[in-house]
């Protein structure tokens, strides 16, 4: 029976699998993304409702002078980072790691926890998201699940038992009560609900080890099986979905390699080939366009949910709108992402875009045409948009994302810098 | 576009179908069984430990005198409820209704809550969760779901919005927060995540209704469409499982009718057919026993997970278990299902158990075939258990279950019987 044990296989290879260098200076600079992203998002309108559930408790609201409950920190916190849908991404996961990871890593610390085993545990949850991620098949995505939260949760909560020293038993144990717990639906996205879910998951993440902790009885081995997670929210055959979850043929460490995408610019990441082809077009006036035919790969565009935004805010979703600013010679800053209105130039731009999807192509990408009035046709592939894994974010362009959103950064960035050598306690005060 | 508002439609014909007086007497046999089965849960060792986590607050915990969050009162008395799975069951939900809807009524309640407007309530919460399980179908369940919390939450969450008198678009809201939250699976079965799965469902109605109050914004039509909760977590085309949620042909409130089944046993439903066999047949020396045949209906054991149970605790879940105590002569009390070993003389009966499903069967029922080493073959079919709407108990059956369970039942039976002439303040403070 044991050796069927797939859960607690699962969580032996995470716990065992040795650090390196590469991967602990990956994680710092996703810790940096992190700390900027939550800094950009600190006042949006949807913190300040959630501000009103935070009752008086140990744990810090980043960017605020306020300290509230575990699991509310971890909800605000997780919240607060994917606001403005600036933080990263891991393409394996089709999800935003940090997210959901780090505010229940945050909120599990105090002035003990050591910087080294939180850089180690944030490393195993990125690990463990994208590999149950594989194992559900992106067809658990594209059937409307948000894997942020769905997966989220878990990964969050092998995070978090390994933060706190648990032995496999027992985080296998959380694992029951966090994929018992699992929920999150695409058909919130374009509302405050989207990182509503990255915060739903770091606090019920939180929960499903306090359930652990106190000892209540569950199947410890709820991936497995017929009616097991791994079966119940994924697409693969029972066998096939435990072999890619167990699978040890790749040697680095996930958060490394394919490693995480860090944002530029403050919108989804389904946007990102589409922006690396029009950008590479550049400005063109609308007077000389005929139309604007996009094409995606594979419903790459899943996300972007949102045809017709009213506002800027809407057109964090829409590829219509974002193409339209980058044609129109405007900034992808968080100043075109507001909820204001969309003007009418832009409008006029939007009207032009039509959108394609390709089901039989072998690699992602985003395929812009534009027709001109002239009858020229201008075709450009986006294949490695700035800030993926092949074209990645340098250091110093997150330090000057950070710098951005933070009068602190010197002293945050000393800090992580060095974090192997120091508590968390000494960084939670900084942010 | 408001036409097809499959969600909005559904709370306005929820709220507005009139109570009347055979749905009020049927709720207060509901609220009557419910605390109840509370009050033989109130020890259990699971409430000792959710215990643990429950910081004062103002919502009252059940059968102790001590008062928790709302939060944590709603996850406590959920689970209290339905601990010893001595609650009550729907069979068109396929759950257990007032372990999830009830927790959450209490826990929003005050001295100022009218005790005609929580029936009123508790009537909708109901209705709502058996029309999401017939729209889901039967297959949500079979496939691995727990239909007391991942419809339950839903269900408490639209009672609660009544209760809380929210208008239509808000309590769409509260369906966005509460559909992305469902969660639960059956692998979970014998163990007392169970049970704790109502009072998850409970406690994230609540917060559910939290994240309306404060106005996050959220797609308030998540019930419809491809990528709704019908379609994501139901096994129906979406335009069959809208239809059968929006369909008006029963006159009668589903509290009524069907009815609650009630239970006389602390034992799984799916047992309940069995028992009635068993019980018609009697007791039988174990040395005249060649072999038990068990046949169910259409996977009608599905809750019955345990077929070798070590203890009286998983007997719970074991028609095997059940059966033997009735063969041998012993009662279906508390006692007969402690944590403890299973005896000898259990254990001898229980080899002789073979179990069987008919996938073709029209009606529910469970048959019993007894073959006798003298060659006899006893063959019963159980229809109409006792507790079941067709075989109902009767009020004072209901009373004296309360009876047994607390010294405090004559007050409470008072209460319950002018309810909707008090407050359910005035019930509280007795339960």
């Amino acid at each position: 029976m044991e050796i069927n044990h797939i859960t607690k296989r699962f969580v032996k290879q995470l716990f065992l699998k040795p650090l390196d260098v590469d991967v602990i200076r990956d994680a710092k600079r996703g810790l940096i993304d992190f700390i900027a992203s939550s800094h950009y998002g600190k006042d949006d309108t949807g913190v300040k409702k959630l501000l009103n559930l935070a009752v008086p408790g140990p744990a810090k609201i980043i960017g605020h002078d306020r300290y509230t409950t575990v699991e509310q920190a971890a909800l605000i916190n997780g919240f607060m980072a994917h606001a403005l849908d600036f933080d990263d991404v891991h393409h394996e996961f089709r999800g935003h790691p940090s997210a959901v990871i780090l505010p229940t890593l945050f909120a599990l610390s105090d002035e003990h926890t050591s910087g080294r085993r939180f850089l180690h545990a944030y490393t195993i949850g990125v690990e463990a998201l994208a590999k149950l991620a594989l194992s559900l098949s992106n067809v658990h995505y594209e059937k409307g699940w948000h894997n942020t939260s769905t997966i989220g949760i878990i990964g969050a909560t092998i995070a978090g038992a390994f933060l706190k020293g648990m032995n496999e038993k027992d985080t296998c144990r959380a694992i029951g009560f966090a994929a018992t717990m699992a929920g999150g639906m695409r058909i919130h996205f374009g509302t405050e609900t989207k990182p509503l879910h990255a915060g739903i998951a770091a606090k019920h993440a939180i929960e499903a080890l306090q359930f652990a902790e106190i000892g209540m009885n569950v199947n410890d081995n709820s991936l497995e099986g017929q009616i097991g997670f791994l079966s119940l929210y994924g697409e693969n055959t029972v066998k096939k979905a435990e072999a890619i979850l167990l699978d040890t043929s790749t040697f680095k460490w996930r958060l490394s390699k394919p490693g995480l995408w860090f944002k530029l610019y403050p919108c989804c990441s389904g946007s990102y080939f589409g922006i690396d082809a029009a950008q590479r077009i550049g400005e063109l006036a609308v007077s000389d366009i005929e139309e604007i035919n996009i094409t995606f790969s594979n419903n790459s565009d899943a996300a972007l949910v949102i045809r017709e935004p009213k506002t800027g805010e809407e057109g964090r979703f829409s590829i219509e709108y974002i193409v339209s600013l980058i044609f129109s010679g405007r900034p992808l800053t968080l100043e075109s992402f507001l909820p204001e209105e969309v003007d009418d130039e832009i409008k006029t731009y939007m009207k032009k875009v039509r959108r394609f999807n390709n089901h039989q192509a072998v690699k992602k990408y985003t395929l812009i045409e534009v027709k001109t009035t002239d009858g020229n046709v201008i075709t450009v592939r986006g294949v490695t948009p700035k800030g993926s894994p092949d074209n990645p974010l340098q250091t110093s362009e997150l330090e000057e994302k950070l710098a951005d959103a933070t009068t602190n950064a010197d002293a945050i960035l000393a800090t992580i810098h060095n974090i192997e050598n120091c508590t968390v306690g000494s960084l939670v005060k900084l942010i």
